[in-house]
């Protein structure tokens, strides 16, 4: 008999058919003699259709009200899906997340989880019941209803497997697990059988967007490992959890691609102290996300540099207001964008103890006559961005290489 | 400054723009300097959206997961109203009926109010904003999700209006008070300005439904005066309140017309003890609501008696089915069943001082050729049961007698 959590995102409970099918998901684990405590999200649709009727209202609504409205999408599954059980016999009870006992701080629509006093989830678990538990909401030490934003139904999964000392926690989603590399754009990609946090955090941030990297955090921080796996079949997922000792026989776990990138470069930048975190100060007060910066260094006597950064393609617009407004203070010769950029990402904890995949990176894409743009590094990836008409043909080519 | 509780129903909420409009008139009294508890109900057809969704899943859902469903219909009330509120830069905050503080017990769907802790909602309305409160719903001392039943979001208005002792409690609704009659019927009714509340009780028992006679019964049990008026114009309402002295000097306050009734009699009925107990004992078993009774005298030394019973239309078939299941134990000679009947009631607390008002009905009504089939009187109230075919006649002559 083991305690798990199971988590149905928005797909997977997007009707009354397929908030069916999740029950009899749940009631075959229950009828194996575990204690289940399954996390739902809103059904597929409503929470867009409750921020439609807030901005009929108001074209910003306010947040503690945001919460209010928002809150009641995961409530109305949390009851049909406990319904749906009752329809199979099993004895369930649904629970806000204030009843489940998840206390968050008070800064709505983005609401961090502080703690989860799961008595009342404990004491229905003990009384033979599932325990249906409404993702993505919690509520303030004063008794206001928040949510956590994007991603937080995954949070409030992990984070009750935390509370709970679950045995296993699975998040159910629509595709088998997380793959090599996309199985849209790579025909070989493989599913894994298992990834460290740090694996899944990189490949999500390079654009394998399967969770939103702060759940993942928040499962690393906290030691909660994980399974990532699909609600429309029988198939075992991919499980995501503390990097070991022999995870690092596999040199490189997967390849990403993100298609979502564009570059901006400063043509003759004055190369004085200050200049960078000036531009760098501007865009991040823009709330402009830099990722990459190259920066060549300047020569002889009234020295000037060329520095490129790269930024996502809808953010490019917003950053080229932000350097245009700068010139006149610093004084470059021109501003020169590229649009159409991609970023591929070789990631995997065993580069840590295996040197030569960024030569054998090079080497590859040389052969595929791929020009490198930028390059960086971290202990266990490595991120090169390419121009995106070439981006494809260059994640085949190091899938192949790497993994396949 | 007062402080008032405003309750608004499903039709005053049914779209965005009717809750704008609930906005300006609540921001209204607000500017006016008053503090304000508004109370909503669900946005028209909200309910029978999540009634619907509950049936796709099971027939009959379990109470307890109902609630948790329909209340979410309230809450998403409360949070677009505070925001149509915040637009008109008035400070206002929902609360469910939980944080509101309404106490049930655990009767699922039909719970009743236990007791209401308004410290919340003082403490928010000390601060200076306008307190909106989702009707119809409460939560167990145990903190389980209950909802009130029909009604209940006036149950919900009257029960705070009497925990924070309000100097006025308004129901909004899609008429403008209380009637002499039923409009529709007949074109010289009156709008009341005031009634009591046994007039309002009996008036409701007779067919006139503005509101349910449980939440009446309530008001009158805590002694909460309100008003009924409508949320499309700014008329005064009717309201309502303890009988008073000078209210006995209008004899009819009302009359009302119930016109689905039914009639059913039993002939031949052995008349001996216990007879009239098996049968309505076996009718209330089957949730069928038995009105008026009239019973004849048994002559000679087998005596028996013509039972005269009414229902309401659609129970009349279940009548029936209960009737026919009781004759080989009782045996009497024949059911006769009359579909087609009506109720006319007159109600008025004036008639406890006044006699004669029976006799100028029977007048009345005979004047107009209309056979009175069943008569019932209480203190303040006078019925009759005649045939629909000539129900609406009699009402019309009725009010012009009486009223007009």
């Amino acid at each position: 008999m083991a305690l798990i959590v199971q988590k149905y995102g928005g797909t997977s409970v997007a009707n009354t058919d397929r908030i069916k099918n999740v029950a009899q998901r749940v009631a075959s684990y229950h009828a194996k003699g575990d204690q289940v405590i399954v996390v739902v999200s809103a059904m597929g649709g409503v929470t867009d259709r409750l921020i439609g009727l807030a901005n009929e209202i108001m074209p910003i609504p306010t947040d503690r009200e945001m919460d209010m409205l928002l809150a009641t999408g995961e409530q109305t599954t949390i009851a049909l899906t406990a319904m749906a059980l009752h329809t199979l016999n099993v004895s369930a009870v649904s629970l806000t997340g204030a009843q489940a006992g998840i206390v968050t701080d008070g800064v709505h629509t983005k609401a961090k989880i502080r703690n989860i006093t799961p008595s009342q989830v404990h004491s229905m678990l003990d009384a033979g019941n599932v325990v249906i538990v409404a993702g993505f909401q919690g509520q303030t030490t004063e008794g206001n209803i928040t949510t956590l934003g994007r991603g937080g139904s995954d949070l409030t999964a992990i984070a009750i497997a935390s509370a709970v000392k679950a045995d296993l926690c699975q998040i159910y989603t629509d595709v088998d697990g997380v793959y090599t590399t996309d199985p849209r754009l790579v025909s070989t990609a493989k599913k894994l059988d298992e990834i460290s946090y740090d694996e899944m955090l990189e490949l999500a941030s390079s654009g394998a967007k399967v969770m939103q990297s702060r759940s993942v955090e928040f499962a690393k921080k906290f030691g909660v490992p994980f399974e990532v796996r699909s609600s429309l079949n029988q198939n075992p997922g991919t499980l995501v959890k503390e990097e070991t000792a022999n995870m690092e026989n596999v040199v490189v776990r997967g390849v990403s691609l993100d298609k979502n990138q564009a570059k901006v470069t400063l043509v003759g930048v004055p190369d004085r102290p200050g200049v960078a975190a000036k531009i760098f100060k501007a865009l991040s007060d823009a709330a402009v996300n830099v990722d990459m910066i190259v920066q060549n260094v300047g020569h002889g006597s009234n020295p000037t540099t060329d520095l490129s950064f790269t930024v996502e393609r809808t953010d490019l617009a917003k950053s080229q207001q932000v350097i245009a407004a700068l010139n006149s203070e610093i004084g470059f010769t021109e501003v020169v964008s590229q649009e159409e950029m991609g970023k591929l990402s070789v990631v995997g904890v065993g580069m840590k103890s295996h040197s030569g995949i960024a030569a054998k990176l090079f080497d590859v894409l040389s052969a595929q006559n791929v020009n490198i743009d930028m390059i960086s590094t971290s202990e266990i990836k490595i991120s090169v961005v390419v121009a995106l008409t070439q981006a494809e043909d260059a994640l085949k080519a190091a899938h192949d290489a790497f993994i396949a």
